[in-house]
């Protein structure tokens, strides 16, 4: 069985994204970290960097202990063979598509996120920084997209670990004076409505209302 | 032959490690990113998101072009069977401790380093911030080490992605009131003392100033 610690966030519905797109069984284990239950003891054990999302999978009674979005995705990719070519330029354009997610949108969005919502203090410097930097990475996507459906080749985990900040940054940063970003809005819909992403939401929500009494 | 797009920096020389630890044949084609040579249509052919390092190996006469730094370890540890094991544990760890760096050090030292020797205006939270959350991310490094030689199993693609980033860490947050970190100096010290990352970081140096003339 599989147990996956996450919260509803955008680094923690990727996985269950996955999970639902892969048809595997798992356990929603769900980590508050606005009560920070991402640094307890037994979480640490779990991931050391104190972060979600995790997975645990006793498989074989092996128990792989998997951190990092992106790891768990290429993961369960090669767990199940899916959403992840074995080899040739698909598998390293996908492969590409999922860093540029973890290295940029993640951390940029989130730390315009940050400013804009969460810091103690007004800095418009930080703001307008991080505010333009994630624009400039949504419009990267959003050229990618002009002639393609999906980020590279068939959807793969490339589509999947670059939704939620992406959905994020569109509805966070809308009106923002931006340039057009149709083909990514038009990609977000197309994720969107796919039975799988749908139920992974839905399941996150669920999960959080019970958990949050 | 296989061309590497790079410059001096963190980001820049971590495919280089990789291809002296292979012992491939390679041309460093020099990206002054000081210049803006990382914005030029030519260079954006390669790769849209304007960044180095970028890799286009035209093994074959099929011209794989591949940007973001993690993706081009894995794609030169597939290609070569080296520094990432192919099944089991150990891939995944080394995939965890990969997409860590990408995820972490990189976008977190990057803005400490933004605020505390580029910004315009000297704004303390944010320096701050980003001192205490890449001294975090070094102390989780080092709790790692404490145990291991190498952060996951054999020397890797997990070491070979870290050790820029948290050279640049370790002597720019030195006397930063910090924990101790002595594992991961000497894993740096480990790594830093390997014949082919030696050559690399010459070569690096030589190119770079081949080209400032
Ligand atoms: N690079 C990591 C990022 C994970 C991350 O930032 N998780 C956030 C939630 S979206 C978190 O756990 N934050 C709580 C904290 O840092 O204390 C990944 O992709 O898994
Ligand atoms: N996530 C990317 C980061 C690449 C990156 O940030 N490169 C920097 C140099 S260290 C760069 O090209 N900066 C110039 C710019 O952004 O204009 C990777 O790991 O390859």
């Amino acid at each position: 069985m599989i147990d996956l610690y996450t919260w509803q966030t955008p680094n923690g519905e990727k996985p269950v994204l996955m999970l639902e797109e892969c048809g595997l069984d798992y356990r929603l284990r769900m980590i508050d970290i606005s009560a920070g239950e991402q640094k307890t003891p037994d979480f640490l054990a779990i991931n050391p960097n104190g972060k979600i999302p995790a997975l645990v999978d006793d498989e074989g009674g092996q128990g792989h202990t998997v951190f990092e979005s992106g790891a768990i995705l290429v993961y369960l990719a090669e767990k199940t063979g899916k959403f992840l070519p074995a080899a040739g330029p698909a598998r390293h354009e996908t492969l590409q598509w999922t860093f540029f997610q973890v290295g940029g949108t993640g951390p940029m969005l989130g730390q315009w996120h940050h400013f804009d919502a969460a810091a103690p203090e007004r800095i418009p410097y930080a703001v307008e920084r991080y505010r333009k930097e994630s624009l400039r990475l949504l419009g990267v996507l959003d050229d990618r997209l002009k002639d393609r459906e999906w980020l590279a080749g068939d959807y793969s985990i490339a589509d999947i670990i670059n939704f939620g900040w992406v959905r994020s940054g569109l509805s966070g940063l809308k009106d923002a004076g931006a340039r057009d970003l149709s083909a990514l809005m038009a990609w977000t819909e197309r994720v969107g409505s796919r039975p799988a992403v749908k139920r992974a939401i839905e399941k996150l929500d669920v999960a959080k209302r019970d958990k949050s009494g």
